[in-house]
């Protein structure tokens, strides 16, 4: 068992917080529905992700596009936004280094992300399009972002002479949307994102694992962290069950203290792309209008980022004195080759001996530690070391997790119908057809603007 | 004027939000007086911070370290950490690039920032010591993960044999600290960061001014820009004050309608570290136990980092249908060379002819709409274009606003007592001499811990 969850301080005996066993054990009857709810949804198909650690098809494929892929490919320009983008962001950088330090023949995966051009624009400048392969990932095929930014990088490699089929692979539904059509018609190489698993859930299906696998990341032993999870994901006993503890704890210190900010905080730079991946699960998942009866009920955490020692010299003053407000879910990495600190003379003499990442062990423990002498919770999960197999456990307890808090909050944690009406009047703005009405609605709201609020 | 502010959908009249024209004018004089105490400050000498635009000395001194510095220096190393290291990043990304991919004979500079090695060890592999300028900034002199990585890269320096006081320059307080002793014993260069000007306070002092004069940043723009908005936030009419709006918007918000949390979120990736810039001198300033009459009261806004278009995909579903606690503050840049959308035949043809950046526009504008359809708030800064005066105005305009909102919230916006706990209990854990208490402290601590909620 090597992703641990120590959760002493996020109870009251531990820190005096105020969550109590009997708290928690008035809620395992809750979990357990919770659990059987969501394993039903899994066994009838709906939840694709709980899956994915136990199936070979998407790795056997993600391996196969590697392994075809030439060294002459050096870099690659991954074109996806949000869920398309966030885990394979946060596989890479984990486990493939500081993104902008790959060594001589390793290969760089490029995420720019937003339609923001400023990276991309420099990016086809300095990217040489005969080395480049351009992964273009939207479950749709509709996103409007990706749709931008394919439609220039096609016209980067047009203009390069290059044939599209050997620098442009797709990543997207088997069946529908406007990529596969684009696959089909050109013949372009395509991976599938099943239907079943929503964007955000996706970084263990070909969004996640290509970019990985194409960076010389060992995906198989990936995968097979992140089933050994779900394996104890299925667990019945809530204190056996780490996907059920961290949604059962998150759930009470919400429900029953209002601590509704969640702080994902690692004490290592290399999962500061995962505490971004955890934000957008967490708010996208748990953000709902409406209850599954249908009840207004405007709920949701807040998730928060944050990166240890970093953040102890910008938000830790406000998690030490602010709103009792928030939880905050540490990250440590028990092993790690140490960087020694030298010896000088004077004040910092006593640093000496010591090594960078045991000076990071001992900030995170007095951080945990002063929050709990002031009764704010806490709860560390800890990772053997950081490697392919620890960061598929923890990529996918946080889905489990998200999955359970969804049932325990009883909001449909697989939607996102909060996002549509942006995009509408944005398209209504752009001038797409069928959207006239969202076009004018913009126009006219934008005319009755009062004019005394500029400054 | 070319930093503008459109508050419009931050009032009732405007998306029905509930802020009205009468609350505004009931704060007028609480505003009044907040400017006038805050402006005392200054006068006496106590906020440094705010007279920086308008002084010649640290300019000059940092174009002057830049030209002095041969171009045979590729490289520069900032080894700092939060206000140390969040400014100069700030700056440095929205004016020097996307930093990982700078040209040819454009300087790089690189922030590891955390004491986690990560980055560092990487970057002691592939940099060149003869090459490499390192740049250690400590207000205080003894910020303990600025005095580790110093004292790593002080071995670095000198096994390669070069000599120390070519390639390491402080930045640190004029007089006292262990940064300030090394420079005397070692007759190494030190530029000064004037003792009444707080860490995150400090991008215009030579924290974020080195840097970026050495990545041949126009400072002196910055620095302009900077006191064009300094004159405008010293005006006494709320309305015509841009700081004080800031501060007005947000506190109220926060106190009548409970909206606590505080999004900043620039439509442009370069302004990305400007976010977490903003984090932490919102976070840290305004998140306080005790107000000024002692008082405990546990208050302080929660400031979230967000991009656009990238977190539609993945915080906006929150913002649009979760708790009604937040407000929204856009960043959009008016004007900007357009990378020019291909057209192609298909659902996406509607995108021909546009430019990325128009994409961004339309986008923002949706968004914004979209939450006020929905009577949630939001306001947007308008910068003519990017450039390092707009940047100037930006940066401080919120750090004026979190001057004056301070005043309003009734706290000390420049101390920060809580951290001070954790970095005792951390020092007691690494042995430090005088810390034998607190390591007895956590110790017994972690002794005493129940040992039922480990999983």
């Amino acid at each position: 068992m090597s992703l641990s969850i120590d959760y002493t301080l996020a109870m009251h005996r531990g820190s005096g917080c105020g969550l109590l066993d009997r708290h928690l054990d008035a809620e395992t009857a809750a979990f357990e529905r919770a659990l059987a709810q969501v394993l039903a949804r899994v066994r009838g198909g709906e939840l694709g992700f709980w899956s994915l650690p136990s199936e070979a098809g998407a790795l056997d494929e993600a391996v196969a596009l590697a392994e075809a892929t030439p060294a002459s490919i050096t870099d690659v320009l991954v074109l996806g936004i949000g869920g398309s983008s966030l885990g394979g962001r946060a596989v890479y950088e984990a486990l493939g280094g500081p993104p902008e330090l790959r060594g001589p023949g390793e290969r760089r995966i490029h995420f720019p992300d937003n339609s923001d051009p400023w990276r991309l624009r420099r990016l086809l400048e300095v990217l040489d399009p005969k080395t480049t392969l351009a992964l273009s990932i939207s479950k749709s095929g509709g996103t409007t972002e990706t749709a931008a930014t394919t439609l220039v990088v096609r016209g980067w490699l047009r203009d390069a002479g290059v044939p599209m089929k050997d620098h442009l692979v797709l990543v997207t539904d088997p069946e529908r949307g406007s990529l596969r059509a684009l696959a089909k018609k050109e013949g372009l190489r395509a991976l599938s994102i099943p239907p079943n698993v929503g964007g955000r859930f996706s970084v263990l299906t070909p969004v996640g694992l290509v970019p990985a696998a194409l960076a010389g990341i060992d995906v198989r032993a990936l995968m097979k962290g992140a089933d050994t999870m779900r394996a104890r994901c299925e667990q019945s006993a809530l204190r056996e069950n780490p996907a059920g503890l961290l949604a059962v704890l998150h759930v009470l210190h919400h429900r029953l203290f209002g601590r509704h900010v969640h702080v994902l905080m690692p004490y290592a730079d290399a999962l500061r792309a995962t505490a971004f991946w955890f934000v957008q699960l967490w708010a996208e998942s748990l953000g709902k209008r409406s209850d599954r009866q249908g009840r207004i009920v405007e709920t949701g955490p807040t998730p928060i980022p944050a990166v240890g020692a970093t953040d102890q010299h910008a938000q830790v003053q406000l998690f030490m004195e602010g709103p009792r407000d928030k939880l905050v879910s540490f990250v440590e990495i028990a092993s790690r080759p140490g960087l020694p600190i030298p010896k000088e003379e004077g004040p910092n003499e006593y640093l000496g001996g010591h090594t960078l990442e045991g000076l990071l062990d001992a900030e995170r423990e007095g951080t945990a530690r002063a929050l709990a002498e002031d009764q704010r919770p806490s709860l560390t999960m800890r990772l053997d070391t950081l490697d392919a197999p620890h960061l598929g456990e923890l990529l996918f307890v946080w889905e489990a997790a998200t999955a359970i808090a969804g049932e325990l909050y009883d909001i449909d944690a697989f939607d996102q119908p909060g996002v549509e009406l942006g995009k509408r009047l944005a398209y209504g703005l752009l001038g797409r057809e069928g959207y006239e009405d969202e076009a004018k609605r913009v126009r006219d709201a934008m005319a009755a603007d009062p004019s005394d609020y500029r400054l």
